[in-house]
């Protein structure tokens, strides 16, 4: 049988590329709805949709979180969760809610990434502290989080891999009125913004002499929105708990 | 005749860099100081190392500089300047001194950063302001100044083949706890330290669907050290005024 | 009134992006073929197509550049060829057919590679032979020619730039079973290929401890079939002869 | 007590950059010798010189090599072996040599580029053969051989991760008169020359609409001395046999 899948945040671009994946998948689309209302289909609410659907895709905004969440425990229906800039207020929902239902929360739905993070913790596992951990990434003009939800993802490996916590690590001060030598241990961050970028992320370990750079380049969302499909259609049927892209993609 | 070059700053890697450069192109040093006094030979201020000097090349600290000013002044002696992290307040002691004695000032003494300036501002002017403009640059963990003063420098030209200036177009919060659209038209920078990285800078211009990245790669500091002996060699017999690389390179 | 553009090389990737760019223009596609036949309409040779259009766009093989230009040239049809790969047989075909009618050639038609272009061959004739010039690019898996075209044109612009042709400075045996060193003042080129890069070129510029990077991305061919369609409308009404995206855009 | 290292092939810049790494390590030079003979201390040949030595370095040519294995053999000394451009037959040489006395061969010695050479072979095993591998390089100008000992050494890792043969999958003819598309499953190389590059390497993975770059960068050849230094003082007390750099920094 198809699976229905209903996008909230079906507006945006991310929006659209998850409709053409779904199409691809050979998934059906039950709704979408946006912060104006109805995109696809014609449910008004973000309840009328989990009832419509499957299973639900969110990409919106956090603020519109426990509203999704809400809808989808209320419906018993699995979301998966793509939408960047959480706090930790919001983590502590999307644990809530996986009480009930499947929830699949990730700041990056493709494969590259995520197999990314697993050789970003390898290596800060294996190199010592007097190696530099620095986090760049590029996103297109639009974007307004920075750093990206996927440069703090690839951060938490790095911290994780070195024994510690992305909020024990993390300096977000490098460019500041004082000026201020780095700090060793800890881990730094670039943001850039411009074009039409789809999402480049880079983790460079630099020592004395030598660097080693790990990067992804995404050249486009259609490989987010394959993901998040794939995501969707594989959390269909699981049970409640909360999930990682890591389990979907068999990495 | 031999010319003899006093170095200010002179117990740096820049400063070491420095005496090796003027070795090799034939000059002799008078001397050098740093904060903790003589470093080569024995003179134990500005004003006595002026003396026994030709040329004076200080590449120590935005504290330091009036001192060096003022020394080189009183002597009547030509003086390069490579301190990065000026102010505006700097900036106008130069242009003073620079009524009495030559005075060459630059961010950066590369051949290459300062041809990347050139092609900067073209690329700047040409483009239409649908160009995203980002300046990216990495040092070693120790620099305390961020952006770098030669990201300053390129942004600046970029800036200017745009008919503004630096103040006008900079934003420095990318990094920041207020979530923000990239603002059109302006320019927009990132910072990465780590290891001993000479310095790296990538000027990024971003449109719909493309990108255009002008780069320079320095391995090491004898790049600038050896344009920074070249530059107090030409310095020597200039009359009184302020100079740029430019003139001395002849590009 | 609308302009009706005729695509030679219709069935592939580019000529669905050029039809694209064409609706977004405001142009009409008066028809399509391929080495098959039709593709849009029912027009099943280019003289038949060329005799329907009021402009052609040949984004398809070297082998069919002839019937190409033979038909432009019967039909009295203006073209814009973006085929890559050409042979120094095939520029003597299109002169010739600049005789009679508009032309316009390029290995690239993105506004950004023609501005890199320009700032190519100045910082070639600026910086000194001890500057070598090294030309990177890579694209997608099932690009058969390498160096890419536009990785030709660039270093020809970097030849001009120092007095010499491309034919003189080009040395294509970087990787060869003999052993060798750089010959000094050459240009070397190194192509990949892998995924579905659109095209993404580099010309490296290296001496002694310092390195000029001077890059372009695509990040997908939208960018090259926009500048195609706004190239054929600005061709459709010029006398005959040989032009360059440089003339169009206005750089 | 101190341990002497005999270094063949120390008139280049390896050599002096072998003489420093070993005098910061607290390790004595017995003397040194090239292609003309002695150039630290006064021993004539490779003979005299490991006869006067606790353990050889030889960053020389594969020509050299013979001599250098078969003067390590019958001084019965340990003998690291940096020299890049081997072929099978200089393989079964150090095979042979082996047997008898301690060898440790890596085309390179940095700890960066041996993490890295984990990563990639971790990468190819994961991702499945739709991922291209494509490894670029580039170095200074006047290094003879491409691809270089250590793009081959990374290429060889991901074939491994692969359970193929770097011979099986390696493909050098990117750069041909006879165009040709990317044989899927296969490894491709591009070689860039110019300037004072000690040593860039990338492996990237393709895929349709992302990459992944695995990369390292190599400052100045130090981190090659320091790293084959550390190996002669760890092998200078081990059994004979074959060791690879891995055994050394314990990664």
């Amino acid at each position: 049988m198809t699976i229905r899948i209903g996008i909230i945040g079906a507006g945006g671009r991310m929006g659209r590329a998850i409709a053409n994946a779904a199409a691809e998948a050979g998934a059906s689309i039950a709704g979408g709805i946006d912060r104006e209302g109805a995109v696809h289909g014609d449910y008004a609410s973000p309840a009328a949709l989990a009832a419509a659907s499957d299973v639900l895709i969110d990409f919106s905004t956090p603020d519109a979180l426990p509203a999704s969440l809400d809808a989808a425990r209320a419906a018993g229906k699995p979301i998966v969760i793509g939408t960047t800039g959480l706090q930790p207020g919001h983590h502590a929902l999307i644990d809530a809610a996986a009480a009930d239902i499947p929830v699949l929360q990730s700041a990056n739905t493709s494969l590259g990434v995520n197999l990314l993070r697993a050789l970003v913790k390898e290596a800060a596992r294996r190199l010592g502290s007097d190696w530099d951990i620095e986090v760049l990434e590029m996103h297109h003009r639009n974007k307004v989080d920075a750093p990206s939800g996927t440069a703090l993802m690839l951060a938490a490996a790095a911290a994780e891999g070195r024994g510690a916590t992305l909020q024990e690590l993390s300096r977000f001060d490098r460019i500041s009125l004082h000026p201020h030598a780095r700090e060793p241990g800890t881990i730094g961050y670039a943001s850039l913004r411009g074009g039409s970028v789809a999402g480049d992320h880079n983790i460079i370990f630099a020592a004395e002499g030598e660097r080693i750079e790990l990067g992804h380049r995404a050249e486009n969302r259609g490989i987010f929105a394959r993901g998040a499909v794939k995501a969707a259609l594989w959390l269909a049927d699981r049970p409640a708990g909360r999930y990682q892209m890591v389990d979907v993609l068999g990495l």
